[in-house]
């Protein structure tokens, strides 16, 4: 495998778990900023031409896992692998984020869910997307359906 | 950090890099298959329930890395974090994929672009989307309309 390293750090405005918005309905419009090592940004030109990027990050303050969780927005056990559960084989997080604008090093941004402090592994372009009508969202979209 | 562990593989019809569709307007259609270890098969409960999932995979052929790159749609050079260049400082592959079906510990899925035994990191539900019409690509829709 490999040995991964840190590329920078999120500033986000949740200090604890507790504070970040969960289950059905939950808004995704906090902002933050991807700071980013010096040494990498000459990796980021033309990033800010991509107007959301996928954000690679680490869930640093989860220790071990399980198969199965049970999310905040429904009542109900899944598999981990169904789930955006911290406790997962690979700590690793992934966010889709809306960019604001770049200043050098630090890319800011709308829709973090990170708590402050975590660290960034990689940030990629999101390039195209699958039309809303072709998805199906499972135990999510039956939980959606059991609360109205 | 952590260490990574590899929860499965993929089985994919791409043996060499070069088979691999790229460029503007390469088709993701190809079909392959997420097998995961078994021990890990509970975490997979209730995944078919969603019509996409995210797959997390390693670069494992890939070595090093370069802060630009100048990806196969386009003749110009941009920062690595731009692309989806494999030569990144975590060699970290994201890929959105459909699921056909899932038997066991073995999800079938399209839309495969990695090479055959690649190691699988994380698997996580697609739950929702961008509208296309928010979407600015940056470097990529200038390669596009240039090519018109």
């Amino acid at each position: 495998m490999f040995t991964p390293v840190a590329i920078g750090h999120i500033v986000s405005p949740y200090k604890s778990t507790s504070e970040i918005p969960k289950g059905l309905g939950a808004k995704h419009d906090a902002e933050g900023v991807l700071k980013i090592l010096p040494e990498y940004e000459p990796g980021l030109v033309d990033v800010e031409g991509f107007s959301h990027l996928f954000v690679i990050w680490m869930f640093d303050r989860s220790e071990g896992f399980d198969l199965t969780a049970r999310p905040p927005s429904d009542s109900r056990a899944h598999g981990v692998f169904a789930t955006r559960s911290p406790r997962r084989p690979n700590p690793i997080g992934l966010t889709v984020v809306e960019i604001l604008r770049r200043e050098k090093n630090e890319i800011h941004v709308r829709g973090v869910d990170m708590l402050d402090g975590t660290p960034l592994l990689d940030i990629k372009p999101y390039m195209s997307t699958i039309p809303a009508e072709r998805l199906r969202r499972g135990w999510l979209a039956e939980a959606e359906a059991a609360k109205k």
